[in-house]
């Protein structure tokens, strides 16, 4: 069993993964090869000690560079759910493949786009983050994807070969999805709703000329580049959709820590790096 | 006068300054030039995000070219105290300089050397952190000089001129101080002691074949590159020699922030730099 899990690849996972190799201890970090959108979009970062105005790219070059030096990979899969066992924690991704760890540290990021009202009161009853585990419940149904990134595509494609319809909510630009079975809206839902499982999805108006407001589904996926940290762990605190974390970085669950925009405000690469390296000191010392 | 004043030219008073620097924010910052002695001395960095294993050397280059690309200068005075009035603080140099600011930034990193004995029960009545402001009280007298970095053997070289007597107690390498009335010691003191005031300052063993193990001296300066923050600043809540900070990096003082080594462990860049970057969003709020 590893020491630690880290769960994303943002700089507040790289940090925390640096200097896990640092004190000697095993690890896997779970992200993109890509490390993070953020950080790749980011147009020049001025305030970042150490780098002198330095694009996004330069920065994600640099820290690419570094994981290699240091033989740090990332897995190159997407964490669906995290599970707090009696002393250790199971990981499961959407690879349906499960981790086990003495610890987890939590740099899943933030989204910036909001949860849609309905959200969690229909997870599970129809609502799923997560195409390749519950696709499979929705052959030849009706579903809407919302999805946040174009590097999940796949996914809608995945679903789209299952699905007999599907109304693709994309919140991103530069669509590549050209699909019959497959309606592209470009507005953002109000709510999704229902009885005892997912009804619908409802818009403020309609969301084209040919749709109506509300739009019958049998069920509904979120994809997003990061899962809220609620959902991806039963349990643990959070409060305004930040990680509740103490000065060590650890959490309300024991041995799982917390590091990076999940816990809060300022989304700042700094603060991140720094709440990394710390949640990293904390996993030794708990270890 | 100015926003924020920064106490401290280690990486987490860079951070701050850097991110004040971005938003628009004015803003003092001291510190020394060549910036701080443990970045210069750490011989290899590994776990700094960004950064491939460079030398502390390097490190600090690449700090002072930025800090140069974005126009911030490093007042090179040495802080004495920092003083909460109504709503500003009040900040005195060891040159006798007084700044006022609507915030303050302390960074004033962590000594390694440890206090001695007696050194905070005889604060004003014998023991001074500041060579400038009260060596002119021992003309002609006898006094102790604990100094822990050689970059402020000026400071020693000014008592010796003032004072008869000069028992240098040197924690660090490579003396440059060759006088007739200064006595190079290399042990470390037990205890400071006296009545009123400091008498004598006492040795666990002879410290050297010449010296008995109680010194009489009239005063004692203590001569360290950082200054604890309990005496830098009064009121201050400190608790095992670090600061008391809240996850904004607040102090119990309306206005105060802190950052880096001096609000505890790990001690490390990646952190620093993370507390910095919180602080100087801290006091954007604030303002």
């Amino acid at each position: 069993m590893t020491d630690c899990i880290i769960i994303g690849s943002g700089v507040a996972g790289i940090s925390a993964a640096l200097t896990l190799k640092a004190n000697g201890k095993s690890f896997l970090l779970f992200g993109s090869p890509s490390l993070s959108e953020k950080i790749e979009k980011a147009e020049m970062i001025r305030n970042y000690p150490g780098l002198s105005g330095v694009t996004g790219k330069q920065f994600a070059h640099a820290l690419q560079t570094q994981l290699a030096d240091e033989n740090i990979e990332i897995i190159n899969e997407k964490v669906g759910g995290v599970y707090a066992l009696k002393d250790k924690f199971a990981v499961l991704t959407n690879d349906q493949k499960t981790y086990e760890s003495r610890t987890v540290i939590l740099a899943c990021g933030v989204e910036s786009v909001k949860q849609i009202d309905g959200e969690e009161t229909f997870l599970g009853r129809g609502v799923s983050y997560c195409a390749t585990c519950d696709g499979f419940l929705y052959k030849d149904k009706t579903i809407a994807v919302f999805c946040t990134s174009k590097r999940l595509e796949h996914e809608i494609e995945y679903l789209s070969d299952i699905a007999a319809k599907v109304y693709l909510i994309a919140m991103y630009k530069d669509v590549a999805i050209n699909r019959e079975n497959v309606e592209i809206i470009r507005k953002m839902p109000q709510k999704i709703d229902g009885a005892k499982r997912v009804e619908k999805i409802v818009f403020a108006m309609p969301p084209s000329q040919n749709l109506p407001k509300e739009l019958a589904v049998d069920g509904v996926f979120m994809l997003r580049e990061c899962v809220s940290p609620a959902i991806l762990m039963g349990g643990l605190d959070v409060k305004d959709g930040h990680v509740v974390v103490d000065r060590d970085m650890s959490t309300n669950l024991s041995g799982c820590f917390a590091a990076g925009d999940c816990t809060g405000r300022p989304y700042q690469y700094a603060k991140a790096v720094g709440e990394g390296n710390v949640a990293a000191h904390s996993v030794s010392k708990y270890l």
